[in-house]
């Protein structure tokens, strides 16, 4: 009893700095989800004209009736509904097909100007004629009969051309699907029309603010309601398991391809295996290469998952991925370190000398801290090292210049940085933000590293995210509760944690850890009812700022066809396909 | 295992009657959930203008801003949003203070023609000069100066008329609240705006559907948006505490109120309680006074606390109270009787002769069986009897006529019916259908009584809506997702207790019944899914529909001024008043 007494003004300090922290962060929170949402009130209201505010995406159209298009049945439908803004409507079709024909062209167009490229640069002064490139026609160039490569590709794009054309006329006029786009002259309508329930049959007509042109999944249009529930949970079940069950096939494989296996059933390696650095290499990274390939894989695995979901917009698959990525991390990197490691053998340490504490935590900090302390300074160091000079994507483009690209536009593509890959990003802040919270009564020496790691982040990042990345869709700040929310949860993670140290310690007043626990349930509790509908969709009072121009109708409405679908010649051959259906199905 | 054996065809039936009964409900309901969203549907589209369709209540307006009144504030955000729908706004006003005026008037006014009717009577041939009535103005008329009532009652007439209008000019003035009324020339607009966020913020200028203004409790629109959740969360937690923990006050009480007691404090009552037969009833229902007296007043108190969450309508606080009562009669009729009672112990008697088992089912129902079948019964004859013969309100009524009602308009009144009274019928009903679901298999001598008691009921109440009672209110068949649910929690409490038997029997298939237990779950989940959105707003296509003649604006505009707030000599004065906030505002 009287080592508890003892102990009592630490745990009582403890226990403040656990308040302290939880309010802080509570009230920082707060801040920055204000924050953001002021910043997605500016750019939603902004009065530049931004064409996904002009147009909703309807999915679940019920089935064509007798005699009529379904352009015509969509056109009447939002007609009858918005006499006065309804502006056009553009039935979605299954583009797959068209799409897989002009990838094709397109490739055979940048082919086509890589070896006009290269003939040009053979024409040196000592052979003016130049050198015609050669290649084969048969797999990767590598099998098959040689042709001249000018010759070829300008034969293949003028065979595919028509077939294209053809091929999009087919899929406007028979690939209709039962999604469209609708157009309203009114940010205001397409504002409101989002958020409405426009049928009795909640399962049919359902409408959802339209995404970005550039950020539409077009496959997952076609996908109908209830396959989307049903994909929604059979992908839930499946990420479940991939989290907690993904070692065992990983230790499967493991387990099969050892070094002495790969010999025997890939005899022609034995004697590269044979030399002792490799060996000694192989030997050491193998059992654990399906591991670091199933983990660089992951963020691609989850977002693929994420996409079967059938999340029409990538900005929200992305989102998907990321918060599934989130739990990942928690539960394997920190809970599976932690729990596996000694988290609570460091309370013991400390209350061995109870004294000491500083020196206890500054020089005997536990395995764990300081497995995670090297882990956010690696972070910082490595990671913001590498982010900043970009070394790797810098020697990839040299690389590519001096060996691949031959036009200006494939230079073009080498140097182009993409975005942010928020998957892996998000989730990977958010991982140290964890450990930063649960080690920051225990272990404060790992506070610094954080606000260092946050510091220079935003420094970096800032830096990076004005001049270095271009961000592939905008989606005017639509992730920030899902980062909130688990932001808290680690928040809750840490709490629970504390909790633990203090029932450990028999301390009397611990019950005031769950005061805190309970607190956090309200606050996110109170944040998602108070913020999130304002992320969801468009406020109408923001919707009815003005514009600067009145928007350009026509233009908006071309925004939305698919690249595949556009034709350069002729400009009217999605209306004319359209028309023409109306015809033919009038006249039948 | 001889005996299992033996029991399992038995139970095997018994299995597949459980999942008979299982899906027979799911279709029926289903098939209930379709029609009623059909005749809502129905109901809205109506070609017949109802001046809720074109009204949208806005609660939780910000602060006025400086050098602006409220009303302004309204029209120009509104305006704004809506620049070719917006009609006028009603800001709504504190009456509290006018209608207790106006109460008073009315009062009087009452009063003053009873007096008039008596004194007309009273002028018989005998004699033709009659007899003016007289009152005391004190407390109850039974103290104070006698006075002559009809020129009294003149007086105060005249007296409280001026203030009534004086009260009411400085309500429009000055008791705006942050609610307003917001009326459209269009349905569609007014259907959309009550689905959409119109504010960054969730917690300021937060809409919904207008109710009926019949329907439309005044009070509850002055209370802000955290103090209704904060309302919400402690009515529940009341609610929870009385379903549970009622008896602890009951039986304090009745253990008090003793016959002893009562002579010992009120001994005047002394000579009555002596009598032998006054004794015997005191005696028997004394100590359930209490039980009896709080079972009367429960569904008035649920509906009172329901109103104290501060719901705006009268149909949604009803259905509230009526949610609530559901899980009191379930939690303390039904399962306190079975657990209390011997339900397990039907089983029992039901094993010991696996042969008879229709005899033992038939001639030896067990006790609760017994009770329920009585219950059941009873609610049938002589529920449905009163209810077809209206007996009690009969007497009443002929009694008020014979001795109070002077008046035709008080003869009028004592003669209204009223309306259904849902708050405990619906609960009442499904009580019924939650003890013939559960005794249906086990001891199915209970369903003719079943049957007879929902055919009787259709046939009865059936003719007592369409004849007798006039409703309060329309929700348009809002309450039909609650009573769903309530219905398909009644099929789980069913299929829990079948899990409960079959796992007493050892039955060795007790999984199956988990299957449908999870079947269940998910039925709700769809029908909740794929209908509710629909009975809580109404659907954009629903209220697209051509009505018969274009709305009176004007008429719907002043069918939501509250009676104490509507004037007949001076039409103009809400108009007056609020022009005349414009300008004194204006002029300050």
């Amino acid at each position: 009893m009287g080592n508890v007494k003892a102990n009592s003004p630490r745990l009582w300090a403890f226990l403040i700095a656990t308040y302290w922290v939880s309010f802080v962060t509570y009230y920082l929170s707060w801040k920055a989800y204000k924050h953001v949402l002021g910043l997605r009130a500016a750019a939603l209201k902004s009065p530049d004209v931004k064409v996904e505010q002009f147009a909703i995406l309807v999915r679940d159209i019920p089935a064509v009736p007798e005699g009529k298009t379904r352009k015509e049945q969509v056109d009447s439908y939002f007609k009858g509904i918005y006499p006065d803004t309804f502006y056009r409507s553009m039935v979605v079709t299954d583009i797959k097909q068209v799409t897989k024909i002009w990838v094709e062209l397109e490739g055979y167009k940048k082919k086509l100007a890589r070896a006009e490229a290269i003939y040009e640069q053979s024409k040196t002064t000592a052979s003016p004629e130049g050198k015609r490139p050669m290649n084969k026609t048969g797999f990767l160039g590598l099998v098959g009969k040689k042709v001249d490569s000018i010759e070829y590709y300008n034969e293949k794009i003028n065979e595919l051309i028509p077939k294209l054309e053809a091929e999009q006329k087919v899929t406007l006029r028979e690939k209709q699907q039962a999604s469209a786009l609708v157009f309203f002259t009114s940010r205001v309508t397409a504002a409101a029309a989002g958020q409405s329930l426009h049928d009795q049959m909640v399962d049919s007509w359902t409408v959802i603010d339209a995404p970005e042109p550039r950020q539409i999944i077009w496959k997952n249009l076609l996908i109908k309601f209830y396959s989307r529930e049903i994909r929604q949970y059979v992908v839930y079940i499946l990420v479940a398991l991939t989290i907690f069950f993904y070692m065992i096939p990983i230790g499967l494989i493991s387990a099969v391809t050892t070094l002495k296996n790969l010999v025997k059933y890939l005899s022609f390696l034995k004697p590269i295996v044979e030399i002792v650095a490799v060996k000694t290499v192989l030997e050491a990274y193998l059992p654990q290469l399906a591991l670091i390939i199933f983990l660089a894989l992951l963020p691609k695995l989850l977002l693929f998952l994420s996409k079967a979901e059938g999340i029409p917009s990538e900005s929200h698959a992305i989102r998907a991925a990321s918060g599934k990525y989130f739990y990942f991390t928690i539960l394997n990197v920190f809970i599976g370190v932690t729990v596996g490691g000694t988290l609570f053998s460091t309370f013991k340490t400390i209350e061995d000398k109870p004294k000491s504490i500083v020196s206890v935590l500054a020089k005997s900090l536990p395995s764990n801290a300081t497995f995670f302390l090297t882990f956010v300074a690696l972070k910082f160091f490595v990671g913001y090292g590498l982010e900043l000079s970009r070394i790797v994507p810098l020697i990839i483009f040299h690389l590519k210049r001096k060996y691949l690209c031959k036009t200006e536009t494939e230079v073009k593509e080498a140097w182009a940085p993409g975005d942010f890959g928020y998957v892996s990003r998000v989730p990977g802040d958010l991982l140290i933000i964890t450990i930063v919270l649960c080690y920051s009564v225990i272990a404060p020496i790992i506070l610094p590293f954080g606000v260092l790691y946050f510091g220079l982040g935003w420094l970096i990042l800032r830096n990076q995210a004005l001049k270095v990345y271009v961000p592939a869709y905008e989606s005017n700040g639509r992730s920030w509760p899902h980062i909130h929310v688990r932001l808290i949860a680690a928040l809750i993670l840490y709490q629970v944690t504390m909790l633990g140290y203090f029932g450990v310690k028999e301390f009397k007043y611990t019950p005031f850890v769950i005061v805190l626990l309970i607190l956090s349930l309200i606050f996110i509790f109170v944040c998602q009812k108070k913020f999130y509908r304002a992320f969801q969709t468009i406020p109408l009072e923001v919707a009815s700022h003005e514009l600067k121009e009145s928007p350009n109708m026509e233009q908006i409405f071309r925004a939305y066809i698919p690249p595949s679908l556009s034709c350069e010649k002729d400009e009217d051959l999605f209306e004319d396909a359209l028309s023409q259906v109306s015809r033919s199905a009038s006249s039948v």
